[in-house]
């Protein structure tokens, strides 16, 4: 819809999603290219834009155009308009509720942290940790009051990376999740069966190979690139879009899976509505929906078979001595290796979202007081000898391991498992409407699939929320079944 | 010094640098960077940040702070707080002097330019671009009317680039340039020495040469990088330097000369003072003195014996197929090929400025009114005839063959002589000092000029006009003798 009151919010809408499309850039470019020498100005130049941004989205006039539409002052607002508003009004909420002061003091809160993590976790030294943690629970809460959700911190907190979502709806799901892994765990350990360690890739070949995948499942790079940084990450909206992976890993496929995992979440990027990428109808429904994306891409199509049928070849082609003596079957079981460890991130498809349940029960009771920070160490050792039966050797490899609560990322986890038990049901949707299908895989096409989820996903926009997405493209209620059903059907077979 | 209002000057003055920073990152990457398809939203990002840069140089305030300063208002200014200010001065103006709607529509005419020009150069089209040169002359004119330098546009224009410079100051010096330089390239075209063409040299030797040679001479990589781009060129403070090559031209030593030339502009950024760079104390002086830098590493540096004894080992050992029947001497000649073209950016340190000559003797006739832009074909290939000694067998290799005049940048090109006679004029007393000397660069051994730059230009950021700076480096008044010395004393023992 066009009115005189609409076209100037999108208009200022529009220079916002500009700056902090320039912010992007900057950080990419820090990651990506940045001298070491060049980190002051840097920070300079971030910190102008950051303020800037926010000034943008945060000046009054916002306010009032908003105040304004939402109360029909310049007509009734069609669906798309009321997207738009809604949005707007969030982010305008956020961006003004919050005292500068407070803004302040977080983000030098979240700098001490970051630091003082990294020395602690170098140490496993939890008790320096823990007053950043008390410091951080506290400033989360006061963040949480003064956007009016003061009852309900840790729900604000999920809210906030997933619209919509709340500890009351997440609970179930994952406890139901956590009952389900349990006997696949089980299965699979005590199989006997051990996947083969492959020999290192030589660099180049791993990066024709991530080349000519990403290529192949769709990521557009006449809008987009690959690079090498530290950690790979993917930045920017679909009209140049910067992912990064690494190839100096000991396992010779992360690079490609890190990159088909990046790419699924650049395609998402790529297939929102293009001429709306400055409002809510062109922007990620929330970070559960990009988490399905990638998750879908690089677990649900790219340990299949039939995608492995297509690429073995080319792989056979680019390492042949590695695999010289690696068969087929070994190379697909190596593929999907299981093996439970303490460490989330090195972990496996099946038992990744166990670590994710740990932390989700950690955080309520973290919030609720249940759980007093100090004794997080013990709560922490039990809960994974529980669910994962392992126990850390040291607060290093367990409380300490993540970075994410060191400055004040609480609630942050759960977006993980949701996306994989959302990627799981797209899955499902797709498999029985033979959108994805091995024989399609096996001849190198992919597009139904990314098809699929531009029409079904990718479309929609900010529209619907997580569960409203689900049932839209889905017609069932999210459940962690489809993710299970998944895990048994792709992982029994190879461990029986 | 500091002041309550100079300091508030001087922090505005540091907003408007970041903010121009973040433009110069977004014109670097992309060049080197950007996806094909994400040019749109790069057009929008830089159509922010230089709406925002303009607004922080040009904000009310400012004026306020440097009138107040100009006039005392926060006691007597030091000699280095009236430089801030008298640059703080001279930008605002630039900023506020010119009607939004004039630097609107010089823009518009300055993309319509660039396109006419490519196409009526691609047709050898001379005239369907005459009207495109005729309004931006006019629309030169109203530019310098409005900055009050209406009775003489193009002494405007030449100081727009290099301040203090003027017609009646160049006119004389490149007068006596093109008499001293014409017997050179007599003696020179009639030796019949032809230097031989060297083997293509594969790219990573290349690249792996200009690394080692541009770090050798001084290029501080913890501040800055070399990457590929379509056309050579560096830009960013010392703070981030990016500089950019190419390696698939046909002359095998031009990716190494180009990457010197842009090591000289990226030492120049890295000399000055760095707690200055938001302010005219750590910022350039001028195109001529910047170009001074480059030329000086490029060709007085970059093409002497003592370089070559150096890095002729090196080159052998990285080229030694393409190098085997080739002579010391031979390769020496062919890096300091001279021959006459008609084309300035494909000539030799020799013949180069007689094509700057003629551009400044014609752009002078066009803003008198001496010269119709219908009559500049004939002229520009009379002047060459006569300068250079040879004729354009068409107007694309002729009139139409340079970028500069098509968005309007009239009074550009004398900058590049300014700055070959500043270099020679520099090294003359280098040499005079013992500074620079053949015996330490062929131990490779360039710091002592490096640090003679740093003391003696870099450090005095934009304190000094072109000729205050050559008078205090040298101790002479500016003059194309130093320039003609030092061609005659390298090129005629090689061409007899």
């Amino acid at each position: 819809m066009t009115s005189a009151l609409y076209d100037e919010l999108i208009a200022k809408l529009r220079k916002a999603h500009v700056l902090g499309s320039v912010g992007d850039l900057l950080m990419w470019d820090e990651q990506v290219n940045l001298p070491a020498g060049s980190a002051e100005l840097r920070g300079e130049q971030q910190a102008v834009i950051a303020q800037l941004h926010h000034a943008a989205i945060s000046e009054a006039r916002v306010g009032e155009l908003v105040a304004g539409l939402e109360v029909g002052q310049d007509g009734p607002l069609d669906d798309d308009a009321r997207t738009v508003v809604r949005w707007a009004r969030r982010d305008h909420d956020r961006a003004t509720k919050l005292p500068p002061e407070f803004v302040r003091e977080k983000a030098e809160q979240g700098s001490r942290g970051f630091h003082a993590w990294a020395k602690a976790r170098a140490a496993s030294d939890f008790a320096s940790y823990a007053p950043v943690l008390a410091t951080n629970l506290e400033l989360a809460k006061r963040e949480a009051a003064y956007l009016g959700r003061g009852d309900s911190p840790y729900d604000y907190m999920l809210d906030k990376h997933d619209p919509g979502m709340s500890a009351a709806i997440i609970g179930p799901l994952f406890a139901e999740l956590a009952e389900g892994l349990a006997p696949i765990v089980r299965t699979i350990t005590s199989s006997g069966k051990t996947p083969r360690t492959l020999a290192p890739f030589p660099i180049e070949g791993q990066r024709t190979l991530l080349r000519e995948v990403t290529e192949r499942i769709g990521f557009d790079y006449t809008r987009g690139r690959m690079d090498v940084a530290l950690h790979p990450f993917s930045i920017g909206s679909g009209a140049d879009n910067r992912m990064t992976t690494r190839y100096d890993t000991p396992d010779p496929l992360d690079s490609l899976f890190s990159a088909i995992h990046e790419a699924g979440h650049g395609m998402y990027e790529q297939g929102l509505p293009r001429e709306h990428y400055h409002t809510a109808l062109g922007q990620a429904a929330g970070m559960g929906v990009h988490e399905s994306q990638s998750r879908l891409w690089e677990n649900q199509v790219g340990r299949s078979r039939g995608f492995w049928a297509f690429f073995e070849p080319r792989l056979r082609e680019l390492f042949p001595t590695q695999l010289a003596d690696v068969s087929s079957e070994e190379l697909y079981l190596a593929i999907n290796a299981v093996e439970p460890v303490v460490i989330r991130t090195a972990s496996d498809e099946v038992t990744y979202n166990l670590h994710v349940i740990l932390r989700f029960e950690i955080e309520q009771k973290l919030f609720s007081g249940e759980l007093a920070v100090a004794d997080l160490p013990a709560a922490w050792n039990a809960t994974l000898q529980r669910l994962v039966g392992l126990t850390p050797t040291s607060d290093k490899e367990g409380v300490l391991q993540d970075v994410h609560w060191s400055d004040g990322s609480f609630g942050y986890f759960p977006s993980y498992t949701l996306g994989n038990m959302v990627a799981a049901q797209l899955w499902t949707t797709m498999v029985e409407a033979k959108v994805a299908s091995d024989d399609d895989f096996a001849r190198g096409d992919f597009s139904k699939v990314l098809d699929w989820l531009h029409a079904n996903v990718h479309a929609r926009g900010k529209r619907d929320t997580l569960l409203e997405l689900v049932r839209r493209a889905t017609g069932r209620e999210l459940s962690p079944r489809y993710l299970l059903d998944y895990l048994r059907a792709r992982y029994l077979p190879l461990y029986t």
